[in-house]
């Protein structure tokens, strides 16, 4: 928990609203991703499940977010003073620890590959997952600029790893995909290593000349945009991957049993 | 209710976002597990439901319980101050009084023993395990340490009793579970003798020379690690086990049904 630098009114307000937009967001996409999960084949429907319970997560702890956010300031006449209550930024990483590594295993998920091979996976990517988010926190919380250059740097060796794993393993991946889902594949890779690079770029922000309010807007509107995009976005690639790889296969079944029914 | 011991905010806000990552961990728990026991083989839908409701009494409490802490403190510029009200410590008794019993329940469930056996064995666990909370109770609550370490002696008779009965009751069940579930049938009884351990450990850390704001947090913090393991982590178990089992009667009544087609 952190003392609160102080902020003008612009920079309060657009924390807050961003906050809130993402509550909103978060909530309508689990219920989307629930309710559909009961829609498509029965082999994505956990990677569809686990999707909606990735937001399900990320909607309470911006509630929470938002509650600590409005508890360390009060507002009067246009002047935002700090009340003394700390800002609690724990929530992002514990948020983080519990949907990173889901994030990775819906993904796997909606791949079907092998059992072996998905098991393997999610063991290896979700345990590098926890100990990136695990090796941030210290630098996150450091008042010193050099203890929080450390720590990135050790929270990088994980998510280099990372984000090399999946960029390598879906290229191959892609092409035992049936030829509809391809396209939106190669955009879900795309994705997640696009949206992964947002957090340590925002989490270097106060060590490249920016302080003090301006400093904690950039992270806290940063994190919430990256959440948005890794979180709600890609899970919506998620599901638009199952719903196409459910159509090839329904129709291939559908084919073997003409095949079956002409052999007759 | 117990009077607070003086703690600091390092501890504080590790005992605090320890609950609230349980409320999140306990929720999605609870979400995955009820939509997923329509999916599963209809002889095993109650066990992953009840399952579900575990995760959901222990989201309850655990929300409860962060309320009950928050209220204990105030924090202001850094500094931890005990507000006057008392924590709750019954909230995990009450809780464990309605999920320790539960737990054992879906465990004899997922087992499909014969039915004479699975109502005898539901009625002598769950009985000994509500018989091991309440005699629990008395000495959590007791400040002097003799009555403490009575209370925890009478309590470890249907504890000993119990884990004994699964060590060695689920040791003979695993050779009549099907081959793809025997692994998990099997890590599931290690991971519910080795999650037990953890709460009679955690109850005497106080008499071990842990005291004050140290004594507070390590026991928070122990309860909380051990209820993620034995209700998240082994509900996660049970629910595999299910699947498992699902698709070995699945592939079964498929090859009986060939044979009963070919005897035609």
């Amino acid at each position: 928990m952190d003392q609160v630098a102080s902020i003008n009114l612009e920079q309060y307000s657009l924390v807050y609203n961003a906050f809130s937009f993402t509550i909103a967001i978060m909530g309508a996409s689990t219920i989307f991703f629930l309710m559909r999960s009961f829609q498509v084949g029965v082999n994505y429907r956990t990677a569809v499940t686990i999707t909606g319970l990735v937001t399900l997560i990320a909607c309470y702890h911006y509630f929470r977010i938002f509650s600590s956010w409005e508890a360390s300031f009060s507002v009067a006449n246009g002047v935002v003073k700090a009340t003394g209550e700390p800002f609690n930024d724990a929530y992002r990483y514990v948020d983080w620890l519990l949907t990173v590594p889901l994030l990775l295993v819906e993904l796997i998920l909606v791949m079907r590959l092998p059992q072996g091979e998905t098991t393997r996976k999610c063991i290896k990517l979700g345990g590098l997952a926890a100990l990136m988010v695990i090796l941030g926190y210290p630098g996150e919380v450091a008042t010193n600029p050099t203890t929080r250059l450390i720590w990135w740097v050790l929270a990088m060796i994980p998510f280099v790893i990372i984000v090399y794993d999946l960029y390598e393993g879906l290229k191959e991946s892609i092409k035992s995909q049936p030829e509809s889902a391809r396209g939106l594949v190669s955009a879900a890779r795309w994705l997640t290593v696009l949206s992964w690079c947002f957090y340590p770029i925002v989490f270097v922000l106060p060590l490249l000349g920016l302080t003090g309010g301006a400093a904690s807007t950039a992270v806290q509107v940063g994190y919430t945009i990256a959440d948005i995009l890794a979180k709600a976005v890609f899970g919506l690639f998620i599901y638009l991957i199952a719903v196409r790889k459910s159509e090839a296969e329904e129709g291939s079944r559908h084919a073997a049993g003409e095949r079956l029914a002409n052999a007759d």
